[in-house]
């Protein structure tokens, strides 16, 4: 543009002094010259009102999230694939496809303090954030929230531990039990005991408990790492003291069957969008002591939470709901993405599995779902694989042998024939695990 | 700019149909209304062309630093002044008279994974951070960051039990006594009990230990409440069990006196720059194995930190150092800035508190600042002043009548006597806070 507006500042001191002495034609190329570079001027200037910077504008062209696809990476065939974590990196492509509707914007004196809301019971909550995570589970219908403090946290693994925290009591003669039913997520066992807490120790296998009547039990459903969904499996006096984990009670992984109604209940986005790195968690809570203790738990753990993650959480929520609420809008829509492409994925596993005849996989009856309304089918964000045969007695080695780094049963409460591997990864080293399994039949 | 089009527009269409028929004076009319519309365009477009937001300039428009300090906010007499946490408040006029400079954009699909470097020890760690963190310690000196891991916490509150975590063992086979002289943080208790672990518990004010040699010393310098300068009460075999918080060691707060070269020191941007809210801490650490452990605990309890406030961070920190690097670009100078305004805060109290007589103030010395190469004095963050007479039997009631929310001494191992008042808040805030303190005279 600079250059436009050279030839345009001359031209323009050109018309001003030489008019008189121009004939009729001249005149009109001026004219014309004129109008083109006004023309051209105002889509300039229309183009820079929208609120993208520059550099945004850059990336925007170098890379969306079409041209990432045609642009069809590939690996290295001998470079090592992680799917031991469940890094949600799938849903990139997704967000660079939205653009620059899910950008957020942070001026340098915006949220500098402590607090979001000094009067509120969570008080380093940010209310927007609060208000989408209500309104996403009202579009999704997979969860109550009318009645219950919504508690922030970094990540759902914060919770877990303020959770464990709010439902002991430094008057406890001896630490509470913690219990979940194998195989249960790999975390539970070391986020209870890594620090020796006399307020709560881990107990194991929900399913072989034989302890008092004093425990807490861990219900993750759809759970991690086998994608069953879960009820509680012992009765226990106080519902109070369980703590249902859905981070993966999305529409993306597993039909809808109407919305959760329990006493404390997690999600994390980062199973929920994709936002791992972004760590936000939050808890739906129904009791005010339980509450303020996990509360209490964070600020002496972290004194609150970022409110620059809760204003990017709040922004990403809302464009979910919005491509719901208004299709017409015609904004990409998170759970069609999520659904398409896990429905591909697990097709692909379940066929690359079966000509191997080397391995098994958990098959799921089809339910329907409340959300979309159809017969729905079951896509796990991990696939909990079984090796048969001689490669049962160390899956995870077996797997370490094809450069593909998976998490052994063994981490589970289950057997090393079994590794859990993670779906959610990015196309290129999902399409390389799938033709390294399927270059062993 | 909506107006100026709609009539350039126009003008434009009537210069191409009707050019023949017109007069020589309409032509130059024509001619000259469209240079002065042309000129206007490309002042918006020029304006446009920087990479704010709609939203931002409307905001620069409608408030700025030095508009605030002009707006001079008033506070009702019979609110209520919280200065019992320090809430680092102050900062935000800086942040502000900083404006657009210091805003970070961050696109929906950017640091979604986990990860931000898989290879580094602290693989949560933005390497954008960790440079700007260097960078600035450079520019201040007031750290030595060769030869240190780089751990970034949720505040330097989760890397104090980072730390203690990565000090003790699950082998100890009792807890490890943790230690720090009165008057102590009031967090350190807490902070140390709140799990009732088996590998550390609070063993109180380390000017009184008696115990064995198998303990952690945390050392806060400038102290909390304080602001003294402090070295290790206890010799201790092992300079490795000493945890040096340093949260205020910096130019606006004190004379710099060269660099620590500490084992362990913890920093945060809350008290370096007022970001409170953005929950971003870090450590230098020495010994790779503690770091190891430290970044295992971060693991275990949070997943990592997030990546859109280590981002902000670093934006943050750049601007401060950009401040003192290049000095010809004018940009405002946070240090300069903060100890401006500790400067005449402090000044004020001392003179509210002489004009009473009813309370004390420790004293500091001058001393050369390494930073400023100037003598210089002692700002700190917070005033720990002590009630004489009869107010004495409990400082913070007394304060507490004036409407005036304090932190007893008793949080801190001292005597009921003493309070510790923040001098970090709003200028609204400090003025009324004075205002009533003087008219106790």
């Amino acid at each position: 543009m600079a250059k436009s507006r050279k030839v345009n500042a001359k031209q323009g001191k050109m018309g001003q002094s030489n008019v008189y002495n121009l004939g009729t034609n001249t005149v009109l190329f001026f004219l014309t010259l004129n109008l083109v570079l006004t023309v051209l001027l105002m889509g300039g200037l229309y183009k820079h009102a929208s609120w993208t910077t520059p550099k945004q504008r850059r990336t925007n062209r170098e890379i969306t999230g079409e041209q990432m696809e045609k642009k069809a990476i590939t690996i290295d065939p001998n470079s090592i694939i992680n799917l031991d974590h469940g890094d949600p990196t799938m849903f990139e492509s997704f967000w660079k496809d939205m653009g620059e509707k899910a950008t957020v914007v942070i001026p340098g004196w915006h949220m500098m303090s402590y607090f979001s809301n000094a009067s509120n019971l969570c008080w380093f909550l940010e209310p927007e954030f609060a208000n989408q995570v209500r309104r996403l589970h009202r579009t999704v219908g997979n969860a109550l929230t009318d009645d219950r403090h919504i508690i922030v946290g970094v990540g759902s693994t914060q919770l877990i531990h303020a959770t464990l925290y709010a439902l002991t009591s430094v008057e406890e003669r001896q630490p509470v039990d913690v219990i979940s039913a194998a195989p249960f997520y790999s975390m539970y066992p070391g986020i209870t005991n890594f620090l020796k807490s006399g307020l709560f120790k881990w107990a194991g296998d929900a399913k072989a408990y034989t302890g008092d009547s004093n425990f807490i039990e861990i219900i993750c459903s759809p759970n991690n790492p086998d994608g069953e969904l879960r009820n509680p499996i012992l009765v226990s006096q106080n519902p109070g003291n369980q703590i249902h984990d859905m981070a993966y009670y999305w529409p993306q992984y597993t039909p809808m069957r109407g919305p959760v109604d329990h006493d404390i209940t997690l999600f994390t986005v980062s199973k929920a969008t994709g936002h791992a790195g972004t760590r936000i968690g939050w808890a739906l809570v129904k009791d005010a002591d339980v509450a303020r203790r996990m509360v209490k738990f964070i600020e002496m753990n972290s004194i609150g939470v970022s409110k620059d993650s809760q204003v990017r959480a709040a922004k990403i929520l809302e464009l979910v709901s919005d491509g719901y609420e208004f299709p017409d809008l015609g904004k990409p829509r998170l759970f069609d993405f999520g659904r398409r492409l896990m429905a591909d994925r697990w097709q692909r596993l379940r066929q690359a599995v079966e000509v191997s005849g080397k391995f098994s996989l958990p098959d799921f009856p089809s339910e329907f779902c409340e959300f979309t309304k159809e017969l729905a089918e079951t896509y796990p964000a991990f696939a909990w694989l079984r090796c048969e045969g001689d490669a049962g007695e160390d899956c995870e080695g077996f797997f370490g042998r094809l450069k593909i780094l998976t998490r052994s049963g063994t981490h589970f409460g289950a057997g090393p024939e079994y590794v859990r591997i993670s779906m959610l990864d990015r196309d290129a080293n999902f399409d390389e695990f799938i033709r390294r399994i399927s270059s062993q039949a």
